[in-house]
């Protein structure tokens, strides 16, 4: 126990003792509607209120102050909390409710961190939530929280940074508890939160406080609440993620810029270097042309393809919005291609270009990539898969500027330096918690949420199945348009009040079933 | 004659009255040793002055200034000379000497105006020449001229922009016209000088003001005093430049970038689309994949070959001295590869790399190509092949930024631009102007000039074939590690002496053997 320097109360909070009967999702959705039209728009201020706070991990005064009034939200809903401290890192915010009446405990996981932000690139401040009657690229207005109507076909937008990113989460799960006590329904499962202030940072020492407070976050399963639902609109539940590596290359030329007049086709081009062993890498097509690549790349799961034929398919509309003719593979379908690795150029830097050109050949040439890695691939055979590629192309690999005595020693010298990486996570569609969540959230919208067998992006569910040892689910609400990261991000207020809906399902529901 | 709206008096310098005896240049050398010997302070004085204005073609009133103590410098020596003004360019300054006793007449071309100066990068202000008794890379320490030695081994150098490019030709000319009139040597040849004041601007005037002034500049042949003398340090006669015409790439993805995990090997990655385009271009020994490039390429001469064979090999001291193991197509000759056309990445800018890389699936991928040309291609024939080459790796070409439209019709997009270009230009070595340049040099210095049949560099040799249908040859003095167009600038003083040797040689004897 040394770990846990005093012990915590149970809370058992009111609203678990008054009604015996627990309500199925369904029962709860017209309730729910009304609760939310009522209280909008005291939901919409305790969170611009916490999105008032800047919220750069980075910023030790910031994010404590983040921390600070998430506690708060939670000691005012009566739920015992605390802050766990890590050594020179933001602290974690952890509350628990555990329920006589429930067998399993689930640990809800959201970050309140956000990108850092350019604030020139916004239309509002960042720092100063503003809500419209619409997109902004559709000239929403700006309108007060009163002026927010249900069932009137409008899309609003709440814009601030973290509004998707993830402080919509938190807000959506203490606003569910918040419902259940209006209606009096008990929980049925034991709730632990845990939110984090630096995932956006890389949740670098994540790992070791997963350890360090491991017998205090101990929970039956988890759910990361972070990322966006499906393009369709659709809820859905994430039942993996891809892993995701990078690496930075930098090939050499002479050891300074000479006049390509006088020494072009002599000197070697080290861009020349460059682009043909990227083109040796993979086709315009995706496929990745290293060999044992996709050794160890698990097979999709005849139910995996089951469930994204279930997912409405809006490849085309994408492609409308984002200007793309085609997509890789054949316009192959985006949720069976997130079910493979990818080779993603992501950078590209050397010499000049336009009114920049200048006419020589370069000293270096560098590139950046970020692989996509899925189940069963391991992060470090894909390494030297790659490496192992370099050389075949003829190429001496260095970890840092090669020395004047390897440039007149190595024809083809090449900087590879390697990030740390983030293994893939997918959870079986047949596991039990995974249909036990299905099943507690059929009734809790108009539609049953959509099964994802991965999202295409990474987020940390490997360090809590790998921490805890238990199942763990993602769980998002944001809009898949909300700007995650970039300039104008928002939340689809919809999508809030679905995320209010299915964290209310979960919360009276999952025990009942599971 | 409208475009000359006063009568030149035809000048004849005193200089040319008193000897009636040509001398060779091997008579010349040893007094012409002497003379710089007992002049060289006041030669780096003139010289210095004319450096301390700056001289970026864009800066008119500079540009001016120059122009005037050029004029000055002339007049200074009795040659009759004026400005030729065009419509919104620097002037022209125009000197010349005709000697009645000349059958012939020659046009020395140079520049005065300099590339742009990060004065940032320089040791030293790059408009206050400094003096140094060696290199700077070698601890060259600042001196004043009266303290430079000659034959004590040292590496003295002046540094300060266009020391080597292109004001030390026009001091080196007027210093030969000194030495020859305190000599009493005649001139054996009528002279011309023109000295343009936008050569690093791209020269975007002189076509016009050539035709404009095309009877005064009537000449027998043209030299071009500019560029670097041979590697080794040996002075050469140039018989040829490289042409050379740029292009700018743009690939294209999705209209803004997207999450490299949400959408990565589902979105097209133009990095991948341009890589690939770039790497179907050529190979890594520099040999153009490009069908018809090479169209009309002239076969190396049989004479040329033999000229090359006498320019010493210094290929692996300058593969020491730029950190190569290797050169390209297996370390042949630089004398050799420069008589090819070559294609030369100059640049790439995508997304970003190292601390500015981002997950994205980035929306364009750029890159900067230089083509060097060799007699006799076709510019406009090298254009439309390098185009059907992108249309055969199936893009689609648009000249602009591409229309929402055309991106959702083409799958391969791309933004080609071309710069307006330059020919090539090479005289054969068979020439009889070419021929009386060699045996006038021949003792002008203890060792002959070299003949390069061709510069790898590119000059405006063409403009003056085309305009007055002469041969042309190129005349360098400048050492090869001039750092030309860079920062810390510098002529080696004994490329100015070797060059005042050249030009006394030419003045004096070239009409004695043409």
């Amino acid at each position: 126990m040394k770990n846990r320097p005093f012990q915590f109360a149970i809370a058992v909070l009111s609203l678990t003792v008054f009604s015996p009967v627990l309500s199925s999702g369904s029962d709860q959705l017209p309730r729910l509607r009304a609760y939310i039209e009522s209280k909008s728009v005291s939901i919409l201020k305790e969170f611009s209120a916490l999105l008032s706070i800047p919220n750069i991990a980075s910023n030790t005064d910031d994010i404590k102050r983040n921390a600070e009034v998430i506690l708060s939200l939670l000691r005012g809903r009566g739920i015992e909390a605390r802050l766990l401290e890590g050594e020179g890192c933001p602290p974690l915010v952890y509350g628990e409710i555990m329920n006589p009446g429930a067998r399993r405990t689930v640990l809800f996981y959201a970050h309140y961190d956000g990108q850092p932000v350019d604030a020139s690139q916004w239309t509002d401040d960042p720092w100063h939530p503003v809500l419209r009657d619409g997109r902004l690229e559709d000239g929403g207005r700006v309108i007060h929280a009163s002026q927010v109507r249900f069932d009137d076909g409008r899309d609003y937008r709440l814009y601030g940074r973290s509004t998707s990113d993830d402080k919509a989460s938190i807000v959506a799960l203490v606003a569910a508890l918040d419902f259940l006590k209006a209606e009096k329904t008990p929980l049925s499962i034991n709730v632990k939160f845990l939110f984090e202030g630096e995932e956006e940072a890389g949740s670098p020492h994540l790992p070791a406080l997963l350890e360090k407070y491991g017998d205090m976050l101990k929970a039956d399963a988890v759910f990361i609440c972070d990322g966006p639902v499906d393009q369709s609109g659709r809820m859905q539940v994430v039942f993996g993620v891809r892993g995701s590596i990078g690496l930075e290359l930098t090939a050499y030329g002479p050891n300074h810029a000479l006049h390509s007049g006088h020494y072009g086709n002599w000197a070697p081009n080290p861009i020349a270097l460059l682009v043909n062993l990227l083109a040796s890498m993979r086709d315009d097509d995706g496929r990745v042309l290293v060999d044992r690549f996709y050794d160890g790349v698990r097979p999709v799961a005849e139910k995996e393809k089951e469930a994204i034929r279930a997912i409405p398919d809006i490849d085309a509309k994408l492609r409308q919005e984002y200007g793309l003719a085609w997509t890789e593979a054949g316009n192959a379908r985006l949720a069976e291609r997130i079910l493979l690795p990818a080779l993603n150029f992501r950078g590209l830097r050397s010499g000049g270009v336009g009114s920049q050109a200048a006419n020589a050949v370069v000293p270096e040439a560098s590139a950046s990539i970020d692989i996509r890695l899925v189940p069963d691939q391991d992060p470090e055979i894909v390494k030297q898969a790659v490496e192992e590629h370099f050389r075949k192309e003829g190429f001496h690999i260095v970890g840092q500027d090669p020395t004047r005595e390897e440039r007149l020693r190595y024809p083809r010298l090449i900087k590879v330096q390697w990030d740390k990486g983030y293994p893939p996570y997918r959870l079986s569609l047949d596991d039990p918690f995974g249909r036990a969540v299905i099943k507690a959230l059929a009734g809790a919208l108009p539609e049953p949420p959509l099964r994802l067998p991965s999202l295409g992006g990474s987020a940390p569910l490997w360090m809590f199945a790998d921490s805890l040892r238990v199942p763990v689910l993602g769980l998002p609400i944001a809009n898949y348009d909300n700007n995650q990261h970039g300039p104008n991000e928002n939340i689809r207020l919809k999508n809030l009040w679905d995320g209010i809906a299915m964290f209310a399902a979960l919360l009276s529901g999952l025990g009942t079933v599971w």
